[in-house]
C-alpha cells in the first residue's frame, strides 16, 4: 500500500489519557480517582480504534483499486503489510473494506482474483449461508462476480469487524509469540509461554457453538483453520470466510457428511495447537498429549481425543456439547458480566448526546455578530430570552462576585430546558435594573423558533 | 409510604420521545429515519429509569426510618404498595435501598425485623457466600445486626439491581398474567397465555447456572422461588436472599446434602408452574404434564421429569447442565448479541461526555458582563481569541450570508481543540478589518488558561 496516498490524519493520543500512578490509585475507599468518573481507558481506547478503523478511507485510484464495485465504494485494502492476506486453495485473493451504497454500512469484501463461476447453481450455497446468523460466524451479505477490477473476480460481501486479528497472527506469529511472552513474565510458574486454559475452552465454546449452527443448517463449515478464524473483541472469535470453499468447489455432489467430520478434526488439530502453542504439535502427537497433561485439565485432554477419533455417523458436535456443557456456563457468565459492564457505561453516556445537541443550538444562536442590529435581538424582543437564560446557566456569580463554575447548575438547567418543564425562574438583565420571570417551556419554545429561523435563512 | 414526603421531581415524558409511524417507518434501504442515529428508545427508557431509581430519595425522618444504620445512609423503602415484600419464615422482614458512606454506592437492605441472633457462628456461612460472583445471583456484601430501627434486627446488605422485578409479579399475578396476555394477544395461536419456550429454557439456564456455582461451593441456594428470583434487566434473572435462610435457621447441623436436592425439586416445580403459567399446576402433576407435552418441546418436559424425581446421590447439578447443554449455546449466542449492540450504541455515545465538558467550559467564559470592561477580552487581549474561535465554531455564513448550521463542523473543531492539534486556521474579527492565524494548540492554551482564571477566582 503506498503510504503517501492516505490523508493525513490526526490520531487520538491514547497515551496522553493516562492511567493514574500507583501511589495515586491507592486511595482510600471513600476516594475516588478522575479516571474513575468515566469510561474506562481500554474499552474507549477499543471503541475509538474501531470506529476509526471504519472510517479509514484513502483515494481509490491511488491505489489502483476501481472506483465502485457493483453497490460498493470507498474501497480500502485491509490485507497487512501488502501482501495479499491468504489465499484459498490456490486462488490469490484479497481483502477489502468498503461502504455499501445502498445502506450505508460497512462491508468486508474478498475478493477471489480471477475466477471464472463455471456453474451458476454454485451461487446457492451462499443462500443457505445468509440464513446463519451467529455471534460467533462473521455473516455473509452476498456474493457475485465483477470486472470491476479489469479480470473476471468473484466477490464475497460480509459484515466488517474493526480491528480484528486472526488467531494465526495473535498466537502463531514471532510478534503474538512475544506479546503472550510478556503478558505473563510476571506470572511464569510452569511454562511461560501457555494460552491460560480459560481462554481455550472460551475458544472451545464459541467455535462449538458456532459449529452446532452450521452443521445444524446442513452445512459444513470448512473454515476451522488459525488464519481463517477472526479474533473481533474481547475474548470473542468468530468464524470467516463462510461459504467460500463450497462455491470455490463446487462439483454438483454432497458430501456434507464428510465434510462435517473433517470440521471436528479441524478443530481438534486447531486446540492442540492453541495448547501446545506451536502449529508443529500435530506432527508428534504422542509428544503434545504429554505435554497437555503436564499443563492442563485431563477434560481438555479427552475433549482433543474424542476430535482426532475415527469419523463415525455418533460423533457429532452435539455430543461435543454435551461433554463442554460446564464450561460453557463459565463463558455464559463472563458474557453476562461483561453486559452489565457495558450497560453501565452506556447509562453514564447515556443523556450526553443531548446535551451536545442542545448546546450547539445555544451556540449557533446566541452572540451572532449579524443580529448585533437586529430589532428581535434588542433588549424588548423575545429572543432576548435566550441571552439572558444563557447568562443564568453558566455566569452566575457569588455574593462577592467571584465566577460560580457549577456543572450540576448547568447540568440541571438545560435538562429542565430540553424537557420544557412548566417551573419558571427568574432572569435578570446585564444592568440589574429588570428582572423577567419565565419559564423553562417559553424558553425552549424561543430557541425552537430562534434556531428554525437561523437554518431556514430567515433572521 | 407516605406520598407527600417524596420530593417533588420532574419525570422524564418517555412517550414524547416517539416512535416513528409505520408509514414513515417503511423506507427505502438507503433512507434511514431520525430514531436511528440515536440508542433505541427502549434502551434509553430502561437505561434512564435505571439511573432515576438510583438516585429516589425522600427524608428519613418524614417514613420513621434511621438517619444512619452501620455505614449506610439515605435508607428508602422498596417494598411496594406499602406491604412488606415477603417473610423469610415467619419473620417479618422489610427491603430498603441505602448509599453506603464508604465506597459511596447504592445497596439493597433486607431487614429481618425483631429477630435475636443467638450464636455469631451463624454468621460465618455470609463469609462463604461472599466469595460467589455470578452474573444469576444477587451478590451479598454483608450481614450485621443493629438497633438503630429500635428493635433488634438483621441487616443482609446486597448488590442493588434498579427496577428489578420478581418471577412472581412478572407472570404470577393479575397484572402479569394481564400484560403477558396483551402481548401475545396478536400471535394468539394455540393458548395465548403461553410464556415462549426460549423464555423458559433462558430462566432454566441461568438458573442452572447459578445452581452450579452455589453446589460447587458446598452451599444450597433455598431460594429457588417465584417471589425470590429478580428480574433485573432484559431477560436476566438472579437468585436474591443469599445466606438468609442459612443464618435464620442456623442449628450448627450441616444439611447441605438434603438441602442441595430439595433446591432441585424447588426448580422442578418452578419451571411447571412457569410452564403452565400457574402456581397451583404442582397440585394436579398429571394434567399438568399433558398441558406441558401439548404445548412445549419433550426436552422441556424430560427436565423436569428428572428433577422432580426421587432425590438421589446421582441426581445433581451437573448432570442437568449436561441435559440442557445445547439450550445454552442459545443462551450465550443472545447474550453475545446484546455485547454487540450494547458496544456499537456504546462507541456513538463515547465522546459525548467529553464534548459537553468542552462546550460547558466555553459557556463558562464566553461573553460573561464582568468581563465587559476587562482589558484582558479586549480586541488586543489573548483571551479575544477565544470569542473569535467561537464565532469561527459557530456563527459562519455562507456566501449570501446566510448562517450555516453544520454540526460536522462543530464536532470538527471541538474535536481539534480537545486534541490541541497543531493544525492552523484564520480567525477573522467581526468589522473583517483584521484577521489571526493560530493554531488549535494555541486556542486551547487560552482556554485552559481563561478558565483556570475563572475558577480560582482572579479574572
Amino acid at each position: 500500500m503506498n503510504q503517501q496516498a492516505v490523508y493525513p490524519r490526526q490520531p487520538l493520543q491514547h497515551h496522553l489519557y493516562s492511567a493514574p500512578l500507583p501511589h495515586v490509585s491507592n486511595l482510600s475507599p471513600h476516594q475516588r480517582t478522575i479516571q474513575s468518573f468515566f469510561i474506562p481507558d481500554n474499552l474507549r481506547e477499543q471503541l475509538t480504534q474501531r470506529n476509526e478503523a471504519q472510517l479509514m478511507t484513502t483515494p481509490a485510484r491511488d491505489l489502483g483499486l476501481p472506483m465502485e464495485v457493483h453497490v460498493y465504494h470507498s474501497l480500502y485494502p485491509l490485507d497487512t503489510h501488502g501482501e495479499k492476506s491468504s489465499s484459498f486453495y490456490g486462488h490469490p485473493s484479497s481483502v477489502y473494506k468498503a461502504t455499501c451504497s445502498v445502506d450505508g454500512r460497512t462491508y468486508a469484501l474478498v475478493r477471489i482474483e480471477g475466477f471464472r463461476l463455471v456453474n451458476e447453481l454454485a451461487m446457492q450455497v451462499v443462500e443457505a449461508w445468509r440464513r446463519i446468523r451467529h455471534c460467533n460466524i462473521v455473516s455473509i451479505r452476498e456474493a457475485f462476480t465483477t470486472r470491476a477490477f479489469g479480470d473476471s473476480s468473484l466477490i464475497f460481501a460480509y459484515d466488517y469487524h474493526p480491528c480484528s486479528t486472526t488467531i494465526y497472527s495473535t498466537y502463531f506469529t514471532a510478534q503474538g509469540q512475544a506479546a503472550l511472552y510478556n503478558s505473563q513474565h510476571q506470572q511464569s510458574n510452569g511454562n511461560p509461554r501457555l494460552i491460560p486454559e480459560t481462554t481455550i475452552w472460551s475458544y472451545i465454546s464459541q467455535i462449538a457453538s458456532a459449529l452446532k449452527a452450521v452443521h445444524g443448517s446442513g452445512l459444513a463449515a470448512r473454515v476451522i483453520d488459525p488464519k481463517k478464524i477472526l479474533i473481533t473483541g474481547k475474548n470473542r472469535i468468530r468464524l470467516s470466510g463462510a461459504s467460500i470453499l463450497d462455491v470455490l468447489q463446487y462439483d454438483g455432489v454432497l458430501n456434507v457428511a464428510r465434510q462435517q467430520q473433517e470440521d471436528l478434526l479441524s478443530f481438534g488439530k486447531l486446540i492442540i495447537a492453541l495448547a501446545c502453542n506451536s502449529l508443529q504439535s500435530f506432527t508428534d502427537i504422542a509428544q503434545s498429549f504429554e505435554y497437555i497433561a503436564r499443563y492442563y485439565s485431563p477434560d481438555l485432554k479427552n475433549l482433543i481425543l474424542y476430535l482426532l477419533s475415527k469419523p463415525l455417523p455418533t460423533k457429532n458436535i452435539d455430543e461435543i456439547i454435551v461433554m463442554i456443557g460446564p464450561r460453557i456456563l463459565h463463558e455464559i457468565n463472563c458474557s453476562q458480566f461483561y453486559n452489565d459492564e457495558l450497560e453501565s457505561e452506556l447509562s453514564r453516556e447515556l443523556e450526553n448526546g443531548r446535551l451536545v445537541r442542545l448546546m450547539a443550538k445555544m451556540g449557533f444562536i446566541n452572540e451572532r455578530p449579524e443580529f448585533d442590529m437586529d430589532p428581535g435581538w434588542s433588549e424588548t424582543g423575545d429572543r432576548y430570552l435566550i441571552k439572558l437564560f444563557r447568562d443564568y446557566v453558566f455566569h452566575q456569580v457569588d455574593e462577592n462576585g467571584r465566577p460560580v463554575v457549577d456543572m450540576v447548575h448547568v447540568l440541571t438547567c438545560l435538562n429542565k430546558l430540553d424537557a420544557g418543564v412548566e417551573e419558571k425562574i427568574m432572569l435578570m438583565s446585564r444592568d440589574e435594573q429588570s428582572c423577567l420571570i419565565v419559564s423553562f417551556k417559553e424558553i425552549k419554545n424561543c430557541i425552537v423558533s430562534a434556531f428554525n429561523d437561523l437554518t431556514s435563512g430567515r433572521k
